[in-house]
């Protein structure tokens, strides 16, 4: 069969028609070597479609970009890290609105015409006035191949950036779609910001769009950040500029359905670098539940297990220990019969119709030392799956976390 | 006003006719000091109340004894630690029928009147032999100061017994209400097994009972040990013998109001022992949610706080970080409004209506360093409210369960 699309460089500015740029104003204590804003540039309108944290408390930005995505078109994604602009009340709206200003200003658009995301410290005022500065120079910066720069200028705790993009034939002409993304922080159950820009130059409906990347977060981010688990400033936008020239995408056709796998391998790639980026993360642990009566009872008890702390030092020991596995499935409200519960890791059996198999505990330790694997869940009760990615809880998390 | 009930020892045998023991049967590996069962027993017929497990794994002595609590009367609980006898199939429901048939047996009593309970591994056999040889002898071993000694045969992880008894005039008599039990792991958001013995030589209807000690757990182990997140053991069962020879309490009398009253006062004294005691905890912090909407709101807000490992981390390492808190109020799916959340830390205002108060960080650095605290957090929406009881998230807990 083979992948209809293939991987290439380039990330963010990899579809044809985006720039990218990053500076440093000094948001962050530190020094030159941590930029803190990135803009994001298409040299033609784009169609743009967003997803936003569910959190009750919603940053600065995120409102600010909410009411801007109601423009037609889009031109750019400003965005800093070292300050969330979060619980900052109406001065952050006033922040949050002149930072698009500033953009538009220098790049000759209006004010909502531009995207605005934040990550970092809560409660604190941004320096707007020498980010105004900064975002004045920026667009002299714009380059086509400027997508890692933006990468790492989104950047808080995240030890590496992450960027990531495709190029598939579509519609007669090649296209090709791209993102960054950060995250760090445990990423499940915590409240670290994750932000994700993508773009491509394929010709998609506004509305189209918007149902394409809800489909792609709900199979990525959604998938390592727990619903109502998300920070206050959570944020995935998607430009698509059409600057392939590929004709328009039709929802309803086999093009689009190849669109949106791209998408999707796009989102599930980033969101996989941010586990693998999660904050003193030492396995990578992807835990699948099927059998399950109804999607909604294998998520739950997929994220039950995910969730567990004590399931996740287990990991971090090298410890098996199937049995808080059966107990998180049990108190995770999913309906299952203890009788029926099968537990593999890494396809070894280790629960047999809810009691011990005749494996021997070494074998299961034997995966659980290595850096990833998977545990599978099988409820025997239907047909139903959900897979989630998750890590183990460390002592260099709690290192990590006790201080701000 | 002061207490209507007073403070008295003897725990779980300070009620008149009540005797316990314990003994060593080498179920955990070690040595003589650590006794491994318990067993507690009323010299006249009692009735019993009970509340089981959420989780829907349930242990066979839970099955076993939900059973039992059918009888009309019942004389004695025995139980045992080291091993939970949960995830052990059918074989582990004769094991457990087993346990309740040697007490009843050494005791001259029917099985059904002997309640069982256990605690510990998970997923092994109970080596039910010995154990029925060394339950021959215990009845020997009843004394009416034995409580201490039950106490301690049901530690698991424990580091020390917890018992706790009042005393209080009722019906013209005087009537005392006691109990021990055993937590340990960190209690929230933990699997680790909740088990609670409480006796009473008050006459009490069966029914009533039942009614008393469920609104008793709902604030107290309700409130550390979150619902469906509990162990596949978890267990409270009240004993009320009516040795104290006072008069049937009636549930709509005010004597009915302070028996439960003394009830709510042993079981939340017996939830503060064991949050307390959780293992690697170094702080007791108590999070009161204020001002909500509706009692489920107030509940989900306060449990988000008292279970987001970063907030716990934050507490461990003296940070006060709002910010988490307030982000862990927005994702909790409770109704708030942004800009009406105040927090304060021990009556100090970190926030105010949803922004940093004028607070010096210091001065609620100052708060976060005491080993006990409490986060008031007012939505300023309503007059519901709800209480958790929490602790920290320590390098500790983690190293201790990274093992099995």
């Amino acid at each position: 069969m083979g992948s209809p699309f293939i991987q290439v460089g380039g990330g963010v500015t990899a579809p044809r028609g985006f720039l990218a740029a990053s500076c440093y104003c000094g948001i962050k204590e530190g020094n030159l070597d941590k930029p803190d804003i990135a803009l994001i540039y298409s040299s033609s309108p784009a169609v743009a479609a967003a997803t936003f944290t569910t959190n009750r408390v919603k940053a600065a930005p995120v409102k600010v970009s909410a009411a801007h995505l109601r423009s037609p078109e889009i031109r750019a994604i400003i965005a800093n890290s070292g300050n969330a602009n979060a619980c900052t009340g109406l001065g952050g709206i006033e922040h949050a609105k002149r930072m698009a200003q500033a953009a538009a200003a220098a790049l000759g658009l209006k004010r909502n015409q531009v995207l605005v995301g934040s990550t970092g410290r809560i409660g604190i005022p941004l320096p707007i006035a020498k980010m105004e500065e900064a975002i004045k120079e920026l667009p002299k910066a714009l380059r086509d191949d400027g997508s890692l720069k933006a990468a790492r200028a989104i950047m808080t705790t995240d030890t590496f950036p992450k960027e990531i993009a495709v190029e598939l034939p579509l519609g007669g002409e090649t296209v090709r779609l791209g993102g960054i993304a950060k995250g760090a922080g445990m990423i499940d159950p915590n409240m670290a910001t994750m932000l994700c820009f993508l773009t491509t130059d394929a010709a998609v409906g506004k509305k189209d769009l918007a149902k394409a990347l809800s489909v792609a977060v709900d199979q990525s981010f959604n998938r390592i950040t727990i619903d109502g688990d998300m920070s206050t400033n959570d944020t995935a936008i998607l430009l698509a500029n059409g600057a392939a020239q590929s004709r328009p995408l039709d929802v309803s056709t086999r093009s689009f359905d190849l669109f949106q796998r791209a998408l999707n391998y796009v989102t599930a790639g980033l969101a996989r670098m941010i586990v693998e980026d999660g904050e003193g993360v030492s396995k990578f642990v992807e835990v699948h539940v099927k059998g399950a009566p109804t999607f909604q009872d294998a998520r739950k008890a997929a994220r039950a297990v995910a969730r567990s702390t004590l399931v996740k030092c287990a990991w971090f020991g090298g410890d098996p220990n199937w049995g808080r596995i059966v107990d998180a499935i049990g108190y995770s409200s999913a309906r299952i019969r203890e009788e029926m519960v099968d537990v593999y890791y890494d396809g070894v059996i280790a629960v047999k119709n809810g009691m011990p198999s005749k494996t021997p505990v070494s074998k299961l330790r034997g995966v659980v030392a290595n850096e990833r694997f998977k545990i599978t869940i099988d409820l025997q009760l239907g047909s139903a799956e959900y897979t989630v990615y998750t890590t183990d809880l460390t002592v260099k998390y709690v290192e990590l976390n006790m201080g701000e």
